[in-house]
């Protein structure tokens, strides 16, 4: 195990995370969100900011594959063709998200953190995102670079701004 | 809104994180949550630990009464007569994550982070935590110091202290 400290710090409130709140509330919409690799990583950056009850009132950890199926809905045959690190399974994940939050903005979040489970295909530090924004979807993958840390700390970051750049189109 | 940071940083991994992880593998059990004030930091201590999908693999963040309800069947009459920040709700909330999580152990942390809706009666920084280990109940209520991250990550703290005390015993 990597560096190990006494005390949970949780972060501080963030700009882009206090934007996207801003940005939902104009439009009175709702934002959720389903995370395997950043493990409550991204609630916790919504709700660091004070007063998103008004922008986000649900989430979701969907960690092992029987979470994601059961929770979201995600199809027994996505995660067996196409692995639960996949443009399919995030989809899935995020499109079961807002149909169960009644959310126009949903994200979902599945990676390798590492720093074990990588392979040739799949390395260590990638991570694909499933936006639903609306009833559109879509997906992007990103590889990371750093440890276990850093990579989730990205992919947080990295979700916001997917958020924050679909939310000013 | 007080202090904000440009990025999100997760927490490092954290001792009392990495012990219950290890005590629970011993067991063979599982653990889950159900948050509601600190909205995905436990889930996101307990996944800082790499190997953490041994012993963890969902949780809700249910920050609305309706998450709480639809997500954890918390009773309407629960919610109505006691309030979300109450022993009565962090038991059903631990209750209803036990259960559907197939988990042997897991905790429900409701509270008032701040800084705003506190009351008299329920002030800022009372944190409700509901235990629920095998198929025992039990709850407790402590007062936070500080601000609202303060309050947000000493209630992450205090979850991962009960958690391995009820490890140990």
């Amino acid at each position: 195990m990597s560096k190990i400290t006494k005390d949970y710090i949780a972060s501080t409130p963030n700009v882009l995370a206090a934007e996207v709140g801003e940005m939902l509330i104009a439009k009175s919409w709702t934002v959720t969100c389903a995370e395997s690799c950043t493990g409550g990583g991204l609630a916790q950056a919504f709700t660091a900011i004070s007063g998103s009850s008004k922008w986000f009132e649900r989430s979701w950890v969907t960690y092992s594959n029987a979470a994601k199926k059961e929770m979201l809905d995600v199809r027994q045959d996505t995660l067996k063709e196409h692995g639960a690190v996949s443009a399919q399974t995030v989809k899935e994940m995020a499109e079961g998200a807002a149909k169960k939050a009644h959310a126009e903005l949903a994200i979902a979040i599945s990676g390798i953190a590492g720093p074990s489970g990588g392979s040739k295909e799949k390395p260590v530090g990638l991570v694909w995102f499933g936006l639903f924004h609306k009833h559109e979807l879509r997906a992007q993958s990103i590889i990371f670079e750093g440890g276990r840390t850093e990579v989730r700390n990205a992919a947080v970051n990295h979700a916001l701004q997917l958020l924050y750049e679909s939310l000013i189109v």
